[in-house]
């Protein structure tokens, strides 16, 4: 694909984003998103054919980015620690670089079609399962506390999703803030 | 209420909020209750009006025993750090004892009418302030950690919202271990 047909695919999918996000996912007709862009229908089906292969580049646009990177993670050569605080700095990032993108995948993948759906499914099983390899590593190896993998794994990845909701540029606290304060509460904790 | 009439009612309003979970308060009709609880609509309607009451009633429900709560917890002599450790257990153990009237609460709040919608807009405001305090208050103690209190406030309230969709009777560890080992990565962190 040219640069320019990808750039243009690329703002297609953020304003499909948002305005799933906004309207929900049946609640939004490829009319709705032409008009947005400011392009006719049919020109806009040259560079995507329907609202579910919208739905399906967006979702899995987003999973890949967690596989790949955790793979990336995994692969150096940090403590499990680092490799989680690393993990967890870069869910906060995904989020606010692309919110909407973010919101639609965690809220909107159950409209999946049938094939794409079980697909999005063991991938986020198979993403699910490394974290917890590494929350088991970093228990084994002492570094972590002995708590239940399956309450860390879902506890970690629940106390950063409310960054998609309420993070907007213009927020009193920079980036940076945002993400030692979060790291700081998960794993040294807030009490003293 | 007698008894016998308030008990009737507590599990109209249980079996609402399980079908609202399950098929979305817009999908879900009075006839699709009546028929689940199986009584006739007409003696329905003796204990409930409509489904705008039933959202209310359950929305209600929930926020007023997180605002009497955190009032009680409040008051006691405790640190700031019980204190908050107490809300935190409050939180999983309302999950656990009422998972679909939270999941309708923390979902479809936004279909409240206009009136009950800024009232619990309020509601929610006010709890949100309250913890805003304690962890304000704590800081100031020297009992936790100087983070920013927004993203303590928020991250804590997100670590354990997965609960409710995760816990069902019958899940390999008990309600105390869950319950503590939420409360150990939040206070003492995950890491050692």
């Amino acid at each position: 694909m040219s640069t320019k047909k990808s750039k243009k695919l690329d703002l297609i999918l953020e304003e499909a984003a948002k305005l799933f996000r906004q309207k929900g996912f049946a609640g939004t007709s490829m009319r709705d998103l032409a008009e947005r862009i400011g392009i006719d229908a049919a020109s806009m089906y040259h560079y995507i054919s329907s609202k579910d292969e919208l739905l399906r580049t967006i979702c899995f646009n987003i999973s890949n980015t967690y596989i790949s990177q955790l793979a990336e993670i995994e692969q150096t050569e940090a403590t499990y620690a680092e490799k989680l605080k690393a993990l967890v700095r870069l869910h906060i990032r995904i989020m606010i670089a692309k919110s909407a993108e973010v919101s639609v995948t965690n809220n909107d993948w159950k409209y999946l079609a049938e094939d794409s759906l079980s697909r999005f499914k063991e991938q986020r099983k198979k993403y699910e399962r490394g974290v917890a390899a590494l929350l088991e590593k970093g228990v084994a190896a002492g570094e972590f506390q002995a708590v239940n993998t399956s309450v860390a794994l879902f506890t970690i990845l629940s106390a950063v999703r409310w960054v998609e909701l309420w993070w907007r540029p213009g927020r009193e606290i920079s980036t940076e803030e945002l993400e030692n304060s979060i790291i700081t509460i998960l794993f040294k904790g807030l009490e003293k």
